[in-house]
């Protein structure tokens, strides 16, 4: 009988979140998994054996290199190895991800073994967390949630001098003093936090710019903070948008209504709806007040990011909430909710929380409350 | 006339250190680079557009899709991009990475496009570094010095109670504890530090075994530390070995052992010499001290990674310094030398250097010396 249903994944998971779903553990280096029909399997290194053994998701079996192919005088390599699994189990084809290598495919190929690219998901199932995921997205979220805590003290104990510069430990206070604050507080939390953002001024208008140099009153400071759980490899995601001292009426006005749109998109979405449509609510909601979208000198302005993404063992997985997807929203999805409005003449605000899709509603992870303007 | 020289990429910088090295620009979304012939290019969405623009290395043109597809109504995706690519300038061949996704060269190949699977390195060159990448790799070492100093500091001022356990700051002191103030000394110095190692006791035994719980006078203490410069993205890497209080003789005698295979590797280093035969020296001698390499019970004893690998924009690149590679060692590559022995019963030692090969011999970039024992 040959074997028609197989997968395979050759990655390190690391930086194969489908893979560190399925075996649970994070490892640097390359391994195989595989399944084909109901047998499973892993095949690590020596060095990696005994970690695997005790840690592996769902009693996976684990393999050595030399399990697989019997009688080998050196240790065989993952060329010989994924031959002797095409033999061993009649593999006639592999479902692979998109990314799957070309050096392998190839080589597969040769071996007469049909791949077919998923389409959409590798594993659709990871869309519709279950109760053990979400206690850990849940703690990533707290954790989130303590770095915002942090930053908003350290504004807040901020002093403005005369040139409306942040004043804090009698230095002035950066971006870059937020970032590694924010970084210190994810550490002592057991995770990690890259590329958090803390923006201000015309930096805040560019929705990728992780901010740099002195922080000024009366201009937002938006602060995008994602750390990732060390234990889990699962990632919580929150954004903020302060303002020092008073905030002009513009930026009021601006930041209520991305807060309405927020809110407006949370209270639509349940479990049946179209994620463009809870995209389209929020644009509307901003356009309505004069937030409108376009470019103008090559530079983007108003709202043009998606309104969220998925959140899990990646920071942006499925489904994706933007105009651009047919995605249904089911029961069990985690997304994040993410409206902004970015201007080049003064500045960004976003506002993100993270969201349980539920059968006639939502829960909202994030427990955070708004507060524009810090004195 | 039809081009049969292109290179091409399809990746994000952040985890793909090729296109980092040629663009010298991080970013975590997938972008295009090609280069056929002497057209050279990379394409961006909008949003990364500017920051390219004026970051981008050597000069080379950044693209927004709508520049390469002309006269798209929509934003034209990856594939109108590939497909437009290949009409414009004619490509008949491209060589891509071993890793090039197998989505993308499906469709490269459908539109016959033929693919060449880059045997060895994709850009040979980044093995040998030129003077502005050493700055950068002794920057990196520079700041994993600091972190090592910083270890050391807290080693020295934990006192020892009455079970031998090391308590510092009014706490019993873990691993946990360590990797925790080794991250903070790098972000202080703008740089990341993940998957830190301080193992004591067996966790030392085991390479990859970052450490876990408390730790304990009178056993080893590997301390493995490979920080990435946020700015540049070099790494650095060192390893350093303590105990705290008196070590027992065989841990010395290991200690020195170790130090004296390291020394003895680094002397006999120099352009033209094979790799393989660094490594054999080094096994001499251990070996001839005693601290053979071989498995009981299923785990290995001894020495059973390899001496040394390249270090640049990625943690372990070429060239590996081991048994199983046929490299040549050339003037400006720049290589780990680390020498180890582990042992379930009583632990492990490591010593780690970065060196630059030259014409006639080296220079070390580490300039830390070796202490086994800490007061």
């Amino acid at each position: 009988m040959k074997n028609n249903d197989g997968h395979l994944i050759i990655g390190a998971s690391t930086v194969n979140s489908d893979l560190l779903y399925k075996v649970g553990v994070s490892v640097p280096d390359p391994i195989i998994y595989f399944k084909i029909s109901d047998k499973e399997g892993v095949v690590v290194k020596r060095l990696e054996y005994e970690r695997f053994k005790k840690s592996i998701k769902d009693n996976i079996p684990v393999f050595l290199p030399q399990d697989i192919v019997e009688n080998s005088c050196a240790v065989p390599d993952e060329v010989k190895v994924l031959e002797e699994i095409i033999k061993k189990y009649k593999v006639q084809s592999f479902e692979v991800q998109k990314k799957f290598p070309i050096y392998y495919a190839d080589l597969l190929r040769k071996l007469g073994v049909e791949l077919k690219i998923a389409k959409g998901d590798f594993f659709p199932e990871r869309k519709i967390k279950t109760k053990s995921e979400i206690d850990k997205i849940r703690e990533a979220v707290r954790t989130a949630e303590k770095c915002m805590s942090r930053t908003e003290t350290v504004l807040r104990e901020a002093k403005v001098d005369n040139d409306n510069y942040l004043v804090w430990n009698d230095k002035v206070l950066t971006s870059e003093a937020l970032h590694a604050e924010i970084c210190f507080e994810a550490i002592n939390n057991n995770s990690t936090a890259v590329n958090t953002i803390a923006a201000s001024g015309v930096d805040s208008s560019q929705p990728h710019n992780i901010g740099s140099g002195p922080i000024k009153a009366g201009t937002p400071i938006v602060v995008d903070i994602f750390p990732r759980m060390n234990k889990t490899g699962y990632w919580g995601d929150m954004t903020r948008t302060f303002v020092k001292g008073k905030a002009p009426d513009k930026i009021k006005k601006a930041y209520e209504t991305v807060l309405k749109a927020k809110e407006k998109a949370k209270e639509k979405i349940r479990n049946g709806v179209k994620a463009s449509e809870i995209h389209k609510l929020a644009v509307d909601i901003l356009d309505k007040q004069g937030f409108t979208t376009g470019t103008k000198d090559g530079v983007f302005y108003g709202f043009f990011h998606s309104l969220g993404h998925g959140l899990g063992l990646d920071i942006h997985e499925n489904p994706i909430v933007s105009t651009k997807t047919d995605a249904i929203l089911k029961t069990g999805n985690v997304i994040t909710v993410e409206p902004g409005v970015y201007y080049r003449e003064w500045g960004g605000i976003r506002l993100e929380d993270v969201i349980i899709v539920k059968d006639n509603g939502i829960e909202c992870l994030t427990e955070y409350n708004e507060i524009l303007e810090l004195g």
